[in-house]
């Protein structure tokens, strides 16, 4: 046997999240459907991390054990034709046998893309939220700021976690995103994230941008408020935008 | 009765083009239904241009006449509540009576997005034209840059039109769109284009960038080829993207 690793890219919106579930469509599910078919038997996939329902993924990386000396570029071409249209594998390659796609990664990247404008775009609707409220970039790029470091995030959590929610947060900043007018990204790069804390972090910037908080009251909530305090953005905006590791973990 | 004006966006993925035909769903029908909706009784629109099925638009344009004096906050906010998700209205404003979206305008922008990489991407399936290939961007650029200027586009048709086949290009680039690596965008800006123009246009061009005709052969079809120079690409990439008029042909 030997070990893989897969790039993944999918559009969330029809899939009950990445991980597994009885009775539900879901990336993983989809995922190993598509290798049990090509390896002939039963194929366990380990993620980089979950994704909840409807968000996307740019980058998600996930890793599988198979018979060694598999031909990775047909088996790309294979996964492609096997899985369906919302998923599409980006690479194939033969890491080292201990190779974990959670715990070796280094940094984990995610985006968040927002339209700021009175209506909509039906174009982009599936893959951006829609904000018609204005917006005060330069507040937002502060609040962006305000989050790097290392802090305790615990008001930044939907769940009751409060011990183990000190991270490190790489970068975070706000800008044009390209491609269409209005059309805004929220970058976020940290080593790991706890849960939900990227769309609670979004939907604490985007409050201070529309003036419903002020940065003095996300300060505080770095320090250690409890409770989340912000809504959660919704999943339509979010991508898992790519997962770092090492060279030396990947190498087979 | 007074004459508006309404900037529309859609993606055009589920409708059959924008011109209104019996049995089919289109953009113009959808939009008619609704408008008739508001004013009590039908409303007729015409449109800057039609949009083949399957083309999306970020800033086409419409008019109609209704009662003076309508509430045009109001009809934009029942509009978007009355269309279809995949409709959008940006704008609605009240025009001169004489005001035709199609004769008055002075520019069209067409923006048709690729996706240049080896696997595609779900999230942006609808909206661009995968293309794995290797592609030559500066080649490409060139053959931007040759399409400019006032040349007969017979070869640039589907059409049997040879006559009133002369446009003049204004502007013809290829870059980098944003929002995702390997996203590339041909944007070309034109008073008026012959039918299916853009799309051969855009197909000539990637053409060249993928060395399966040289900027030669692009240069013998604009001196008056005949039949169309190249394929034309399908329409998931294509977005009319704004049409342009000079403000005295819009006062009301």
């Amino acid at each position: 046997m030997s070990r893989y690793m897969l790039v993944l890219s999918y559009k969330g919106t029809a899939f009950h999240g990445f991980q597994k579930q009885p009775d539900a469509r879901t990336v993983q599910g989809a995922l190993e459907e598509a290798l049990a078919t090509l390896a002939g038997e039963r194929v366990e996939t380990c993620g980089a991390g979950r994704t909840d329902a409807g968000v996307h993924a740019a980058g998600q990386v996930a890793a599988f054990d198979a018979g060694a000396g598999i031909d990775t570029g047909r088996w790309m071409k294979g996964l492609n034709a096997l899985t369906p249209p919302d998923i599409s594998v980006l690479e194939v390659r033969e890491v080292r046998p201990s190779f974990d796609p959670r715990r070796d990664a280094v940094m984990r990247e995610y985006r968040y893309f927002l339209l700021n404008r009175p209506a909509p775009s039906p174009a982009l609707a599936d893959i951006c939220l829609h904000l018609p409220g204005k917006l005060d970039l330069e507040l937002a790029r502060q609040a962006c700021s305000s989050l790097v470091g290392t802090h305790d995030f615990r008001a930044f959590t939907l769940a009751a976690e409060t011990r183990g929610t000190v991270r490190e947060i790489s970068a975070c900043d706000i800008g044009e995103a390209g491609a269409a007018d209005h059309l805004l990204c929220i970058v976020v790069r940290a080593p790991s994230f706890i849960y939900r804390m990227v769309r609670v972090l979004a939907g604490a910037v985007l409050d201070v941008a529309s003036g419903k908080t002020e940065l003095s009251t996300l300060s505080a909530a770095l320090a250690g408020g409890t409770g989340p305090c912000a809504d959660p953005l919704p999943p339509e905006g979010l991508f898992l935008w790519k997962v770092e590791y090492p060279q030396e973990r990947l190498s087979a």
